[in-house]
């Protein structure tokens, strides 16, 4: 029985497709409107195979979102104009707002100058917002009016160092990640550096140590574990669709046996219905793509010291879109599974 | 003028092919036999797009590969096949022996059981071998006998951290390395693991902690920077046919500064034809790749108290067939850029 | 409410796969076995990401599925090992055999040394076997207990061909199309022709003129549309994992308008959930991969006097399990779409 | 001996890139000016691994190709701008123009209009100009002032057509073909519909019926072969780099046999350093590219009354710059191989 209208503002950009699939299946929620100036006043199903009813929705022009009177609302918006929006629905009475960008995720206001580049027009929002990584703290989304909807990178490697740091298997400090990234993480692009030809056959790091999710991992790590110091993070863009694989160095707390290393994990994925524990060199981005998934694994290098974890996403769903669903389920007291039966491929 | 004649020992797998190609073409190297026996007795025109009289050769059995004659053999066979012909060759009165496989690149030859699964049947030329990465150590090559030519994630990963290390700016423990490897780099593959459906568009990491790049690519920042601790090394497997980029994490010294990271990378390559210094984040696969090139740059991330270093080659030239000419060209005295005048693509 | 029991012999190659992906979330059919000798006792819940009780299944061994007694079973199996395995089914008493394989494709006994290179030891059940291609004809499979599931390209190839000739708006003589094919269409391989270093990158036609989806495409055109030319057929491999495009140039009938192309195309399949019309152009593998549909065009090329039709589709989806659920659904009463509501991506 | 400089205007588009790298390289022309507005001012060798003196040039602003005063100069202009600059450098007394663009391609004036989109304004020169594919017409070249560089497609399709045509084994008549090209074939791009997202692991079809090249095909196999009837041609577009496949499909003429189709391409292509004639499933891009050459192999499809071509380039090399440079060699009296000595990859 569908109990709850959602929209989605931002239709057409990549995460806003994935969100219209999701929707336009949900079990619960029944998508009633879907806000896009690119494609404003075309039929969805012009757009995407999608069954059902909301093939025949028609895209609305961006500036309507504004007025979006669904109970669930789902921004996949720029950071700055998310920021603008959030405010106003909560105002007009949306029960839940999803924000799929990182204007809510930061919980200092100063932060965002730094890492976005805005100054935060509604800072007495980002307490309330609650952060939309259900295996890292679904208490927190029961009953949530805003949830701000993690990063992938910053879901991919926080599902990864989270339990670590916290069971005391490894040290908050020193850790090291390369975060290898598909291009539809980019969002869509119609410049020269996002060309075939030029992403192709290529590898290249990027933001290095500016990237804006590093603040939101160390943040995360930190409210789970209890501490989490400084990451380094190096960005690499990989040329495939979709898809993030991320290898972390940690160091291991003295003692620390791969006994203890895999029930750090165990304890924490173990009933998780959508976060498997793996051999680290058996997690990889085609077990998980076009699945709301992740796979985690990690192992001991005593030789060199280190713990190293090595984690994979879809950056569409379980990095976007899927755990948008998954938070707006917790949220609303539903399965956290509904809707997200995907199959993979 | 050709003053030398050169055989390639293994000339069907990917790295003898783009020796064959390079010596093929070589200014004073004469390509006189090529060894191979799935093609043997086919000619090398039929195989390759050689100009020149190189494509009249026939491939001979890999078995006669033991009587080569040729000034110059090049063995692009697997370690214990290599193990096994150098002393072989040598003794036959070969001038320069240049192998491109692992089984004379440590020093150790107690390292070998564990790192490549055999018992070295000749560790008496371990002292004899020398490493062949002339932008660490080109005296050395001069008028020798025997070259071990350099794993390619070796070279890869050396080139960047040995002048960090060796300069001060960076110390030689706790250092991070994240690979990204083409899938040439695995050798020809009949195996469903290699297929393309089974590679294309995923990513996966392999050899964690164990791959036998490690011990090579400490025993040479040892050897170029005076020490090297053990290094944390995860390999990556991406779905590109060439080339290899690697992200490093190293702890910098305190008070290092940009400047001084800029200026070790500067004294060690502002000369060299081979390695650029790029800012790291223009460090990219596409523009060493079809060239003997390696572009390296590296950045301090003052908040992570990181030093991050990214580098790339073309894992068939660099990390395998052009460096073992450029290693060639050292050890009898030509221009290292003989026959290397690549042009990308 | 789950009517009936399904399972599904071969289920670890690729279209086996996707046919325990959508069985098992099936609103009318139960996975309720599924056979693999490579995957022999492992749970299928740690193959694939199913989700439901489907996950908790136990590959058996293939031999086993001679006694499979479900009510539908599905053959992922090769030609042979089918045209073996469907009349120990149905003695069995099966109510449903669906079988993926060619074995039971043709009419002709005849065509079988030719095209499959065996002689079939089932010839009586050839007159039995329902094509299973719905929009082409579905009448037929009501009530069916042998469906025969297309080829990939026959699919592909027959979906654009049928109309514009039935219409009358192009000949049935003189045809000839270019088949795009990529690499899961050609089954889980562990030969280096089709390692990702070799089929990376490249294109490469094969099967020139004698691929043995030709006579089933003829076959398939002359029942629906009358008659069927011999097709010249030129398949090629595309570095793509998952779909098919072709390109079918006919010869338009005299006087033949753009419109009459249109009306044919539109008539045959405006009401079609899963075949599509859109300007030739606009058919690309991304609208159709990961869906059960195909995109299907044509338009006249009046200065060389040729039409020229342009179809895509999922190789693994409507070239194969989506088809033979939509088959299955056909046969057993059900609406043609139960299961088969994908998202695409 | 470097005995004629030469320019390149339009230096940093894909072609212009190829032209530069071959033109660093080649032992008797020396390249001395290269002209692009995007890079204007920087040096060659920050854009491409130049070996030689050639990596000290700065590219110029494109206006100042106009008063280029070298012997040889190269224009990678769009075909409006080529159609104005060719003039002025003759005027100036260059002593042989290339030009990439299809601005001089087609005898007919007329036929500017309708497939570039344009009229030509330099008519009287049409004549003037060589068609600048020396297998088929290298006699035409010796001397030439103006060479017109054939487009890629052309190149591939009329060097599969014309020999079979002009020997009578094939009708001029309804031929159909379908090339596949690489994505470079488009030029530098900044549209969302180039973009990797959106190219990567899709296949579609492009200006069917309508593309440039298929007047430059007609007029090239007529002009070679006596007649060419109007020719079906549907591009298509697939996701690799570099490369052109294209599958041609003629009438045999009555009687004609398997080996009279070897003997018309063995007679065309025996001796030609750059066109092998190959099994019509052993034409593959993997084996051309970078490289100048053309595979091409045909064979009879007896059961369908068809003769299939198949053939295969490098859009950018003998596609573009490699055949320009080839063009120019014949030309100015020197070896066609000149320069073009590439060694694959």
């Amino acid at each position: 029985m569908h109990s709850h209208s959602a929209a989605v503002i931002g239709a057409s950009g990549y995460s806003g497709l994935e969100l219209t699939r999701l929707l336009a299946r949900h079990p619960h929620a029944r998508l009633t409107a879907i806000y896009s100036d690119r494609w404003s006043g075309e039929r969805a199903g012009a757009r995407l195979p999608l069954p059902g009813p909301a093939a025949s929705l028609a895209y609305l022009p961006l500036a309507e979102g504004e007025a979006a009177d669904a109970d669930v609302v789902f921004l996949a918006t720029p950071a700055e104009v998310s920021a603008d929006l959030v405010p106003r629905l909560l105002a007009r009475g949306a029960k839940l707002v999803v924000d799929l960008s990182g204007a809510f995720r930061l919980t200092d206001p100063a932060a965002y100058p730094a890492w976005y580049g805005f100054t935060h027009p509604a800072p007495e929002l980002l307490a309330e917002a609650r952060y939309g990584c259900p295996e890292l703290g679904r208490e927190a989304l029961a009953g949530a009016r805003l949830v701000t909807n993690p990063g992938c990178y910053a879901t991919t490697i926080a599902l990864a160092l989270a339990p670590l740091v916290r069971s005391g298997v490894a040290s908050p400090d020193g850790i090291a990640v390369t975060g290898l990234s598909g291009v539809s993480g980019a969002g869509r692009k119609s410049s020269e550096d996002y060309s075939f030809v030029e992403v192709s056959d290529d590898l290249r790091a990027y933001r290095l140590g500016r990237h804006q999710h590093v603040p939101e991992i160390e943040q995360t790590v930190a409210r789970h574990a209890g501490a989490c110091g400084p990451i380094s993070f190096s960005p690499v863009l990989v040329p495939i669709r979709r898809g993030i694989l991320a290898t972390a160095v940690l160091r291991p707390a003295p003692g620390a046996t791969q006994a203890d290393v895999a029930a750090a994990l165990e304890r924490a994925y173990g009933d998780e219905p959508f976060v498997s524990v793996r051999a680290p060199d058996k997690v990889a981005v085609k077990d998980v793509v076009h699945t709301n998934r992740c796979h985690v694994g990690a192992a001991l290098d005593a030789r060199a010291g280190a713990l190293v974890a090595v984690s994979a996403i879809d950056n569409l769903v379980k990095g976007a879109a899927g755990q948008a669903v998954q938070s707006m389920n917790a949220a609303l007291g539903w399965p956290e599974t509904a809707g997200l039966d995907l199959l993979g491929g």
